[in-house]
């Protein structure tokens, strides 16, 4: 399984719309990608390991496919639309790694 | 839902033992927090979004707990062996961030 995550980066004026995310963004990225999105996860960051430390990342996202062939013909087929909504939630520039799921 | 999210970043000279982490450090964990951990997850970086970009981490663990206070209390207890056992594994220096589950 292939999960592909969207780290937002946290910083000095970074902000981020966690209600327009989960009610606008995600459910449209599954409405587009379709059959080919095996499922999604996003995790909102509360702090650091330290006591009172910020997060790194003001929230992470991530995407499950069955294969690195459908993740990247979905994001060839609706990455544009996808990665044109960003703004409306967010100002941090996000950070995409895909990775094999191992566990 | 917590989810402690530990990232180990690439970078030149960077290593990542994912044999050893899954076979020794992760079970390590599991029976040292016990019923506290609520599930565990680990990815390898494959690469970026840009054909051809290396991961910007080269493992991903997650740990799963009821609250933060659940957390805390393990990270208190069992947090020094834990650690200890990060440089059997990997040279890179973890960022820990700790999430509340929103979807």
């Amino acid at each position: 399984m292939i999960k592909v995550t969207v780290l937002y980066p946290n910083g000095p004026g970074k902000t981020f719309d966690m209600s327009y995310y989960l009610a606008s963004h995600m459910p449209m990225v599954k409405q587009r990608i379709g059959a080919a999105l095996k499922g999604m996860a996003v995790d909102e960051g509360l702090g650091g390991v330290e006591p009172g430390a910020p997060p790194p990342y003001l929230a992470i996202g991530h995407l499950f496919f069955e294969s690195l062939d459908a993740f990247k013909l979905a994001f060839a087929t609706h990455g544009v639309p996808i990665v044109a909504d960003v703004p409306n939630y967010t100002n941090s520039q996000p950070v995409i790694q895909v990775n094999e799921v191992r566990l």
